[in-house]
């Protein structure tokens, strides 16, 4: 998935403030489930983050046009573990995170759906 | 009511990205219930903005502290129309808009509460 | 242009934030500039927002898919007015604004260059 | 430090967005310098994140006050180490996260002035 930096992305540092790595990222994520034909929340169900760890390691800047690549890493009944990377139109690794994912169902930790099996079995 | 400006608010220019101001005003809006020991959003009742007739006179800067004034310009049945500031610790005046907000509720126009017609017959 | 609705565009009313339609008109100004290889903000130049008029008419939600639409109303040495339009994958009118830009050069309004000219005669 | 959740904070979840704790975070590493009288950005220095572990325990909503405690882990020459939570109003711990932060100066990491090593000597 390419996302391109705008303004609003930005801070007063010239380039992407840290936390919008992390939404990129979940762009991302919604866009396997989107063009899959499917969503990622419906009614009380959805995924939410549960624990992410990240390394900052350069920086994008405005007008860069990033790559965002998702891996799966661990699949449980309830949960997933993903490996993302956002790499810069000049191929350089900018961010990289494992994230773990969890399936709420009103608001408790529940099987995913079989829907959803097939989406997270390949590199996206 | 006073905001500091944080990185997160800011942009490459080195200023408050634009439509933050907007998102200042709701705050102060907010507050304004909040210090009444009301909400303005409960389950499928509350406001919107309808309309919005913004100046932009002055940037603010990461770390400014700014302060948010609101004063009610037309008060409808359900709907208020809101004249708000964002004015600099040196007393400039940086932003002002004239904002209108609907009351809806399960998604329609509706009647704005007793409880909170008190909340906007004064400076706030 | 088209652009996707996230979570991160969204509010507890289940709907798009309201200043994040400008946010997505200001994606849509940048990109008239990038897809004719240029871009609006070099070093100390570049274009900020003056003054806005912004109905919302209709809320976007999680997954859409919008439009976004520029023309030009006036053109001055050092700015310019544009109307801008959300609209739905189903074709409804969401949001409409006119947004005034000025062209800044070391902090001074200033003449839009050249380059930037024809940018702007046509819809885009 | 105190932070109340507000509209734009909020996701279609009903909750908080996730990365939305990180700028929380930033807002009080930011709240240390400007109550000591110091900025935590000048010039051509300031502290980048560089790598963070976070964990999302429990959901904070519209209206709810948190509170942030920033704890000091490692310091070393250019760089911190810190702990941060997020509490909610009835004492639920929300958010946790270790992060690191880099001292920059011209893009380079760099030894962290004299001025700040007292900062971060105790819990704030």
């Amino acid at each position: 998935m390419k996302i391109r930096v705008y303004y609003e992305d930005t801070d007063a540092g010239g380039v992407v403030y840290h936390s919008q790595y992390l939404n990129f990222c979940e762009r991302a994520r919604s866009e396997i489930f989107f063009k899959n034909g499917l969503s990622p929340h419906q009614e009380n169900e959805f995924f939410v983050v549960k624990n992410i760890q990240a390394d900052f390691i350069k920086s994008a800047k405005f007008a860069d046009i990033l790559d965002i690549k998702t891996t799966i890493i661990e699949r449980k009944k309830a949960s997933l573990r993903l490996h993302q990377t956002v790499t810069s139109q000049d191929n350089q690794l900018l961010f990289a995170m494992d994230v773990q994912v969890v399936y709420l169902k009103n608001g408790k930790p529940s099987k995913i759906p079989e829907k959803f099996q097939s989406l997270f079995s390949l590199n996206n």
